[in-house]
């Protein structure tokens, strides 16, 4: 096991009708601005209950945050944030309400031009404006870490920071608020959870038990769970099952003291920026294909995640590492999220211009040896029409 | 899953030689007071490493707290924080260590009579001194919860008292620092560890399957590295998964919406305040015929706990649960903690005090469903011997 620290000191408040108790988590005087997305909060009525809980407070509300959220929709929040006074932030959403109020919290105290933030992957910020969160979508686990993803949309760049000052004071997760999600967004949060999971396990061994058993747990839950919850959308249990296993995902614990892969995702975010892909689609797109591209030097914990989390016992090695591999595609699938480029109408002919923008973001030595260079990235593209 | 709230702010810097960097989580011009047990700390070096990382610090010194801490210590270590206006507490060492300066970190800002602390199971706590941990024995996890064991030698009275406002701000966990532990604490460890995951898991369903399979990688974890730990005590990995898995026990994350049975531990408190017995001891004693008593209420658990944790697979279900407790003991007895009162010189001439004692202590609707009377607890104590 490497050495690590892990801090996560959000509160987390999950359950049935925990909303109700936010107000306790806010300071009294506060200046609290709500920031959501598109509106389904005001249809589902989370909004409301938000609402009854803060009744009586000084409350704003800053709507119309996008998926992959944009800087210029937020630097809008943060000129609200500087005219209203505002010292405390609620985002009611998921992962990109949570990660653009990120963005918001830390650019409102920022000194100089916000987009550094980005450049510099959010290592000057040095201190941010306090936020909390109420869940509405279990996929992404921003609800419990340090890290957001904004886009620029004048450019096309997807791009990440990451600050401990931007880390959720508490998080409400009520698994009921999923009940009126489309399938489509459920679907998108379990393949969303499933990747970031793999990509804090399957890399090499490093003798930690105890982070690649939790890691396994999580992966066989939502195998388990995830189709449930497409066909029984007000199962209680489900969606609290993944809801929970959403948030471990990515809260820092199976990725301690571990090696890391994020190719999927800088790949995936490349797709997304260039064609608009939702962001799981095109993890579904990009994992299977890192997998089999990378499969000898992960050729050990491969063959672990064949046996642990998909029960696949004979055959050979190299018999069981495909096994496994189709596994993956075949879950992607069943959830309803297609794994190829074509699915989504693309042929490949992009794929030049997607290298290249991953050499503008300095994304040319990826995964957890650094050795997934521009070629092999290549590579996997090709390998995903 | 039941609603819960988890919160869990302590600061993890895990690895080799992580005690230097306990120097940046301290405030500069603080008036740290070093708490510690017996001296060992002395003997292996971490006294000294701690010392070089706060060097140039205004440090103090208080040694001598003892397993099972004693209140009447713990009030010397008071006295000592109001005449030196000690404002940072630091326990090097294990779980008494850790549990007896949470009471000094509560007792020192309390208002009353201390031992009220107690009586009040910490609910009128409403500040503390700050803590930190170094932490020399994996077992308890009291170094990233909120929970502390104090126990009254004058009248033999072991309570546990919880307040958030003890929750060490940090925890230094380096697996080096256990290599020269005698195989009896590293035992004892690894059985105290064991039984706190287990009472938070062998219960009834309430289909959380995080929860589950994190705790039966825990002990699956325990399984395989505690033997190897008696074997190789310079091991690091095997050091360091049982150290994380020691924690992981019991701060919080397993427990979160599960129900739970602390019987073991309160019928095991009373063996060792009447009798001396180690702590890890009482537990081995006691859980086997917890586990046996209550097998009907247990059931299903059990059940899942044999297959999934001892790969229990054949055999009728009553034969299945008999194999997995059967195991469980010889488990403990593999550690070279044995399991059963005779083992250490006691025939249950003593169980009429222990039920007067446990009564006492209002301990007399233990379990999970708190059917766990006194005359059960007769019973559990009378198989034991």
């Amino acid at each position: 096991m490497e050495n690590f620290v892990l801090h996560t000191p959000t509160k987390i408040l999950f359950g049935r009708d925990q909303i109700a108790n936010l107000r306790d988590e806010i300071p009294p005087q506060a200046r609290v601005l709500i920031t959501y997305g598109g509106g389904s909060i005001k249809r589902n009525g989370v909004l409301d209950q938000v609402h009854a809980a803060l009744h009586g407070r000084h409350v704003f509300e800053f709507g119309g945050i996008e998926p992959n959220p944009h800087y210029e929709t937020l630097m809008q929040a943060v000129e609200m944030v500087h005219n209203e006074k505002i010292d405390y932030l609620l985002a009611v959403g998921g992962g990109s309400v949570i990660d653009g109020t990120k963005f918001i919290a830390a650019a409102a105290d920022y000194v100089g031009d916000p987009w550094h933030i980005m450049e510099t992957v959010g290592s000057d910020v040095t201190r941010a404006i306090p936020m909390g969160v109420v869940l509405t979508l279990p996929a992404t686990g921003s609800e419990m870490n340090m890290g957001a993803v904004i886009t620029r949309s004048a450019t096309g760049d997807k791009l990440h920071f990451m600050s401990p000052f931007v880390m959720p004071r508490f998080a409400v997760l009520d698994p009921q608020v999923t009940y009126t999600l489309p399938p489509r967004q459920i679907a998108n949060g379990v393949v969303d959870a499933f990747v970031h999971i793999v990509e804090q396990y399957l890399t090499y061994p490093v003798d930690a038990r105890v982070q690649d058993r939790f890691a396994e747990g999580l992966l066989q839950t939502l195998i388990e769970e995830g189709p449930r919850a497409l066909q029984e959308p007000e199962n209680y249990g489900v969606r609290a099952n993944i809801m929970w296993c959403a948030t471990m995902a990515l809260n820092g614990l199976i990725g301690a003291g571990v090696p890391q892969d994020w190719s999927t995702h800088m790949l995936g975010h490349e797709l997304t920026a260039m064609h608009g892909l939702d962001h799981a689609q095109t993890l579904a797109i990009v994992l299977p294909n890192v997998l089999q591209l990378k499969r000898d030097k992960k050729h050990t914990k491969l063959l672990q995640y064949a046996e642990r989390v998909w029960n696949i016992h004979s055959g050979s090695d190299e018999q069981r590492i495909d096994a496994a591999i189709d596994a993956t595609r075949a879950f992607f699938e069943q959830m309803g999220v297609k794994t190829r480029l074509s699915d989504y109408g693309l042929d490949g002919s992009t794929i030049p211009a997607l290298l290249d923008k991953l050499q503008e973001h300095r994304m040319t030595a990826l995964g957890e040896h650094g050795d997934i260079t521009l070629e092999q990235s290549r590579q996997i593209y090709h390998a995903a029409r």
